[in-house]
C-alpha cells in the first residue's frame, strides 16, 4: 500500500505556479509586497493543479495518539498515563487542539495508534491501538518491521478517509508522553546533525532529565543502527506509532493532491520519514510552526521548509498547523479575490 | 479632545492579568508551552479587564488615506495618482485589505484623510479630506499644527463612531504614495536612530531613489526642526495627514480599552506619535507584522512590541493587522474555552 501511494505522488504542477507567479505580479500591490503569502500561493496552485488554487473551505487536523517504552528511562516531565487521559480530553473537546481547530472551522479527527491504557469505544475515536505503546527502543526496536508498515497504513487509511469525504487542507498531530524522545533520535538519524544538538526539554524536563534524555536517544542508535536512508527501518527502531501514522497521512495526503502543514516538532519527525520514503512528498507540505524544540530547525531545513508561524508554542497536538490554516487560505484568496491593475485601472509603476 | 483621550486611558486591569497567568497555568498543556497566545490573553485581560476576555467578535480595520507633497522629489516608486486609485478599489472590494478583511470578518472602514485627487460621494467613503495632499515637507512643515491636530481628531472621531457602532477589535491601515518618507522622518526623530538605518525602499524604489529618498528626509529634518518629545509637532512639520489620523485612532481605541493591532511601517510611526502623546497608550497595542522596511524594528522595540507575524510582506493598508485578527482571536479562545487539569482529570507533572 505505501508502495502505491509513493508511486502516485506527482511533481507539481509547474504551469499552474507559473501562472500564479503571473498573476500575483498583475495584482493591485507593489511587486513581492505580500511576501511568504505569494510563494504559499504559488506552492498551492502547484499542488491543487490550478491556477488560482481553490480556497480551502474543507479542513481536517489528524491527531494520532501513542505511548513510548522509552519513557520507562524517566525522558518526560509527564506520566505515561496523561497520554490516555488527553485523548479523554480531546473526545470532551477541551484541549488546545479543540479550541484551535473549532476556530480554523478544521475537523479533529482523533487516532488511537497504540495508546498503552484502554480508551472508549466510540464513533468520536478511531481505534487504531497497533500495541499498548512502542518497547523501550533504548534497549531494542521500538517496534517490528510489521508494525511500522501497519502505523503508516493506518494513518494513510485515516487521512484516505477524510479525502473521501472532501477535503482541501490536510494537519497531522500527535499526543504522545515521551514522543520527543523518539522524534530527536528520528531528526539526528535523517539530518545527521549530533544529538546534542537535537534533543530539548519537551514538556518540560530539567538539566538532569535532558543529559538523561540525550544519553538514552544515543544508547538507542547505538543498540539499533537504524539505516539513515530507510525510514522503514527508522520508524521501527527509534519511532512510535503515532510517528509512523503521520507519516503515512501524509504520504496519503500528497499522493491527493492535497496541502499537508506540518506542526511542530513531532510532526516535523514524521515529514522526515516521509520523505525518506517519498522525497517528492516534500513539495505537499507547508512548514506551520516554528518548535522551540532545538532540532526543529534543522528539521525544516532538510525539508526545504520554513515555517509560516513563531509563537515559542511547544504544544504538539497539530495547534500550530491549524493556526497556520488561517495563512494558508489566505495566500489562496488573495490569488482568487484581488483585482488586477488592469481591471481596477491603477497605474502600474 | 486629544487632552480629554489622553486623560482618559488607564493603566492595564493588573488584576485581570494576574487571573489570566493562573488561569494559563491550570490549562490542560505543559505550563507555557502556548508561548506568544498565553502572553498575548494577558495582555488581552488587562485590556479588556475581564479574565477570560471576551473573544473578539466585531472587528475593524480603519483605512485612512493621504497624499503627500514630497513626493515631488521622486521618493516613490509609484505616481501619487495612484493613492486616489487605489482609494477607488478599496470601494470596489479588489485590493489585498478588503480580501484580508473578508476573511478575517473585519468591517473596512475607508477615510479619506486628504488625497489629492477627488472621491466620489458615497455612504461607504469617510470624506475627512484635510487638505489636498500634505506640503512638501523638504521645503517646509507639511501641515500646520491646526491640520495636525484635525488629522488626529478626524482618526479618534472615525474610532469613536465604529467603537459605538459595537467594536473588541481595532486595526488600522493606510494608502498614501510617498507615505514611507514621513513615516521614516518621524521614526528617526521620536527612536533618535539614524535616518540611513530607518530609511526603506517603500513601495520598491530603485539605490538611486533609496539614497534621493533618505537625502530628502535628512533635509526636512533640517529645515523643520521637529521636538522630539511632542507629537502633534512632528505630525505637523513631517508627518501625513492618514497618519495623524491613525495616531488619533489608536488614542480612541486605548481610552474605550480595546486592543489596537498595529500593522507595519507606516501605522508604526503613527503608534509612536500616538505613544508621544501617551505613553500608556503602548499598553493597548499589540505588534500584528514585521515590516520589511528598515526602520520598523526600532519603531517595534521603542513601542515595546514583537509582532506577531513575520511573512515578509510590505503592503500597508492594515493588511499584516487583519491577518494577525485569528491570532488575537485564538489567544482569546484559549483562555475562554480549554479544559483545566483538575475539570478534565488530567495528571499534572
Amino acid at each position: 500500500m505505501i508502495k502505491s501511494l509513493v508511486a502516485a505522488i506527482r511533481p507539481l504542477d509547474g504551469a499552474a505556479m507559473q501562472s500564479a507567479r503571473k498573476r500575483q505580479d498583475a495584482l493591485t500591490k507593489p511587486t513581492g509586497s505580500l511576501g511568504r503569502l505569494e510563494d504559499l500561493s504559488v506552492q498551492l496552485a502547484g499542488i491543487t493543479r490550478q491556477c488560482p488554487p481553490p480556497i480551502p473551505q474543507r479542513k481536517a487536523v489528524l491527531v494520532f495518539a501513542g505511548d513510548h517504552g522509552v519513557t520507562a528511562q524517566g525522558v518526560s516531565a509527564y506520566p505515561s498515563a496523561v497520554t490516555c487521559q488527553m485523548v479523554l480530553n480531546f473526545l470532551a473537546g477541551g484541549a488546545a487542539i479543540n479550541v484551535l481547530a473549532r476556530q480554523a472551522n478544521a475537523r479533529v479527527v482523533i487516532v488511537d495508534a497504540g495508546v498503552s491504557g484502554d480508551l472508549p469505544i466510540t464513533p468520536s475515536l478511531i481505534s487504531g491501538k497497533i500495541d499498548r505503546g512502542t518497547a523501550d527502543m533504548s534497549c531494542g526496536p521500538a517496534m517490528t518491521t510489521d508494525q511500522a508498515r501497519e502505523a503508516l497504513e493506518l494513518g494513510a487509511r485515516v487521512a484516505q478517509a477524510e479525502i473521501a469525504t472532501g477535503l482541501d487542507l490536510l494537519a497531522c498531530g500527535e499526543m504522545g508522553i515521551g514522543n520527543t524522545t523518539p522524534a530527536s533520535a528520528i531528526v539526528g538519524v535523517i539530518t545527521g546533525m549530533p544529538i546534542e544538538r537535537v534533543t530539548g526539554i519537551g514538556t518540560g524536563v530539567d538539566a538532569d532529565g535532558l543529559r538523561r534524555k540525550t544519553a538514552v536517544i544515543k544508547q538507542a542508535l547505538q543498540v539499533n543502527h537504524p539505516d539513515p536512508t530507510d525510514g522503514l527501518d527508522i520508524l521501527a527502531k527509534v519511532g512510535g506509532f503515532e510517528i509512523g501514522a503521520m507519516a503515512g497521512a501524509m504520504l496519503a495526503g500528497a499522493a491527493a493532491g492535497i496541502p499537508v502543514l506540518v506542526d511542530g516538532f513531532i510532526t516535523g519527525s514524521a515529514a522526515l520519514i516521509a520523505a525518506t520514503l517519498s522525497p517528492m512528498a516534500k513539495h505537499y507540505m507547508i512548514g506551520a510552526h516554528q518548535s522551540t524544540e532545538p532540532g526543529h530547525s534543522a528539521t525544516m531545513s532538510y525539508l526545504g521548509l520554513e515555517p509560516l508561524l513563531d509563537m515559542h508554542m511547544r504544544l504538539g497536538e497539530g495547534t500550530g498547523a491549524v493556526l497556520a490554516m488561517n495563512v494558508v487560505e489566505a495566500a489562496a484568496r488573495i490569488l482568487n479575490e484581488m483585482a488586477t491593475f488592469e481591471s481596477a485601472g491603477v497605474s502600474n509603476r
